[in-house]
């Protein structure tokens, strides 16, 4: 039997791994067998690919170049460590997938979703996330968590127009894809791991997706 | 004004390095800065890019990451040497471009020529090449010629069903784009070079392309 892809979505600061570490730890307790992945790297060619993206002497990247690169990096992934998890029925929880180059490299960054969805269509091989826990939270909120409450300066301030950007984006694929549960990053952690845990049992028990 | 895109396609053992050559030194002997590019590499970043496509140890790679780090390697050719050359006034001659990775990795190695054109329609940044010069022979023929006529091996033997499907690929796009100029491979280097010389003089002339 295939086994369920799960990822997490949403800005820095919305609180995306320590629900992803409650979630596995209430899936290992049931003896379900959880793979853990995020990009990019995660294989030994998607790491040689992401020591291009991220080395500061590459600086002169042309943005294009940078977003087949990640694409390029998912692909071996997806074909490595993705596909056969899932083939052999474990449970893959992915901190970020395409949702997130969709918006903070087609949207945030001005390339268009277009383009990016295109290329990571053919990125993926075939699978495609079955659920998607996008966590959401007004922009001054997400940097205030980062600086723990301090006032922000003038890159932070700077920072909000970006993360301004990426809250839209994020809106704007919200409804494209029903298998997107939208989350308010401003509820308690307790509450928040409570609805991802709901939907998972009940996607477990056989439930629809 | 914008320089002249040219590029030449085929297969292995047709001949583009020589015709390349002699058109390289009679376009400098008239005065044109000519400049030439080969891939994948090119730029730092795209050298890099080549190192772990060609690179042994990554023989597991899958070949959609593959096709996407060819692309990653041309966008960024073009955006650092061919696209700043071309818009000040150079000529540049490419050895191979976009047909190369749609017959070989879309047709001949049956990725799909969609496949590779959406990808590459993003990865040459909007420089598509003025005029392709596509020497095309037969299987055989090339074969011939790289090994100087000696009988063919078993690889060889079997190389010619690949051969044979590269053929078909560069039949199959050849009457999809006007800007390509087919050209017999069989006939005589000097033939060969006065028909592609007609056209770029006619085209520099200010002939149409």
């Amino acid at each position: 039997m295939r086994g369920l892809f799960i990822t997490f979505e949403g800005p820095d600061g919305s609180g995306k791994s320590t629900q992803i570490n409650l979630l596995r730890k209430h899936l290992e307790s049931r003896g379900y067998d959880v793979l853990f992945t995020r990009e990019p790297g995660g294989t030994p060619i998607s790491e040689k690919i992401r020591k291009i993206i991220l080395d500061p002497e590459n600086k002169g990247m042309n943005s294009v170049c940078e977003a087949l690169l990640y694409a390029a990096s998912r692909a071996q992934l997806v074909h490595e460590v993705i596909k056969p998890a899932l083939e052999s029925g474990k449970i893959v929880i992915a901190d970020r997938f395409v949702d997130s180059s969709i918006v903070y490299q087609g949207y945030a960054r001005g390339l268009g979703e277009d383009m990016i969805e295109s290329i990571n269509r053919y990125a993926v091989l075939g699978e495609e996330p079955d659920v998607t826990f996008l966590i959401t939270l007004p922009p001054e909120e997400g940097i205030k968590r980062k600086n723990r409450g301090g006032k922000l300066d003038r890159l932070e301030q700077e920072n909000i127009l970006f993360h301004k950007k990426v809250l839209e984006g994020y809106n704007n694929i919200k409804g494209k894809y029903s298998r997107i549960v939208p989350i308010d990053g401003t509820l308690g952690i307790d509450e928040i791991h409570h609805i991802i845990k709901d939907k998972i049992d009940f996607i477990l028990k056989g439930g629809l997706l």
